[in-house]
């Protein structure tokens, strides 16, 4: 089987890339796009990574395009992408892992008053603050798939009362102002676009903070950076932006009540996740059904 | 039973505790330490927390010195603590799981990078750094008490390797250069004080972290430093000092490489502490045998 490899990454990265997907199935042929061109109707599968647009064009005899990026939402915005291909997201362990490690240590933070203790560090200030228990600290996870799943498992082994809520048809997740903490892992699609919205947060508990792990499209940032000015919201820590990297002059960068990660909350890893990719090029090869695959009516 | 209270915590804590333990144990009478002095001698034990030197000579008849804190090194240094009375340290679940969410919280930090992304913030820099595994970073864990097990049974929940160590004869952990990050939970003794030195260092791996979690007497600050400052250790967090709280001129305050706590790591939480102290009171009465009982010899 040849599989063209696709995706806005850089040499060094893809080099990583090309050597733990031939590990996992040496018995392919991994093809740069370049290389993939001379012979494109032998080409039967894509391993990508938000390729650019219009790169799949020439590989008319596809039948898979397996993603190595958990979120396709980039890739389904492509309106160059072959229309009748099936698409695979990725889902690997080892990135739910990765996830659910974030998601706890914004939660231990948050809960714990850490980020609290490490301004008073920089003011010289030494207080202590009151403690409460994990069983006292409600979290809501807003995702009901894969990553949505280990990290509300990590919470409640953690000790956290925890909810979970998919975007199923209710406007808002009722028990909103019931939590503490709002942890966001949904998917991106036009049904939760620009979601935490004023109206959100208006409904999110006096005091209460948001963690958004999923993607800087659910925000709406101005209505984020209200309800944090304002202080009925009391802190956020967020990994993704409506632009990435988030440009200097965004309020994020220096607001106090902001918490950023470089959208690093989890990485991909090439070991396990080669490891995905080639089991569902192997059930392609073998005619067994494919895994995780996406639903471009619902987005993901 | 009559119960003196005496510690050097302010009178609103006192107020929290004397009705947590009321609460506790509704049919003993808990008396400040005047009101106690009235009838020194119908005093049979007294539940403290740090309390002045001198303050329990009056009381003759006691049975029982419970501590509200786990750690006695402050107690058992008064010249004029009664020689034959039992010491209690206090042992509450709820307190090692606070200790352990906080060793968690530090771990996660140090394993997935998040300090570094709060220093990157700071600096308004977008960098994502290499993402390991939970699996891949050992940590060592110093003490193997109560608190110790709690630790070691969260970070082993989580995914790392954990080896637990105590000092019971040899002068360092034999495998110290095997782990990523070492976390103290030692009681301060004579056999333990000024443990983490130049050659304690010096045994861990390069760029591996401290998490000091026992007691400032531990570290021995300079040699820290010069181990922070040459960039043998990659960072440390500390929530415990020589001197609480820590002066201002120290330089942990804005070392670069430090992460400060105000002695927050675990408090006391009055409500399940003084079901501890109750429950222990009452073996005292009913001549069961006393739990958590301070070995004056070995200092904890």
């Amino acid at each position: 089987m040849k599989v063209v490899l696709a995706g806005d990454i850089d040499a060094a990265e893809w080099t990583a890339w090309r050597a733990a997907l031939a590990a996992a199935m040496p018995e392919a042929r991994w093809l740069a796009v370049d290389e993939a061109q001379r012979a494109p109707d032998d080409v039967h599968a894509a391993v990508v990574a938000n390729p650019p647009r219009g790169c799949l064009a020439p590989f008319r005899h596809l039948r898979l395009i397996q993603s190595l990026w958990a979120g396709v939402d980039r890739l389904l915005a492509d309106p160059t992408l072959p229309a009748h291909v099936p698409i695979a997201r990725m889902v690997d362990p080892a990135l739910s892992a990765a996830m659910a490690e974030t998601a706890l240590w914004a939660t231990l933070s948050l809960h714990r008053g850490f980020f609290a203790y490490q301004q008073q560090q920089r003011e010289g200030l030494w207080r202590q603050h009151e403690q409460r228990r994990a069983g006292e600290v409600p979290v809501l996870v807003l995702g009901r798939g894969e990553m949505g799943r280990a990290v509300a498992e990590a919470l409640q082994r953690q000790g956290y009362p925890v909810a979970g809520w998919g975007r199923d048809g209710a406007p808002l997740p009722p028990p909103l102002a019931a939590h503490e903490i709002v942890v966001n892992l949904l998917p991106l699609t036009d049904a939760t676009r620009g979601l935490l919205d004023a109206r959100f947060f208006a409904a999110m508990r006096e005091g209460s903070a948001l963690v958004n792990l999923g993607r800087g499209g659910h925000v709406v940032d101005d209505h984020l950076l209200a309800a944090l000015d304002g202080g009925h919201l009391r802190h956020a820590v967020l990994d993704v932006f409506h632009t990435e990297p988030l440009p200097r002059t965004h309020r994020f960068w220096t607001h106090a009540r902001v918490t950023m990660l470089p959208h690093a909350a989890a990485l991909t890893d090439p070991r396990s996740a080669a490891t995905v990719a080639a089991a569902n090029l192997r059930a392609l090869r073998d005619g067994r059904p494919l895994a995780h695959l996406v639903d471009r009516g619902r987005g993901y």
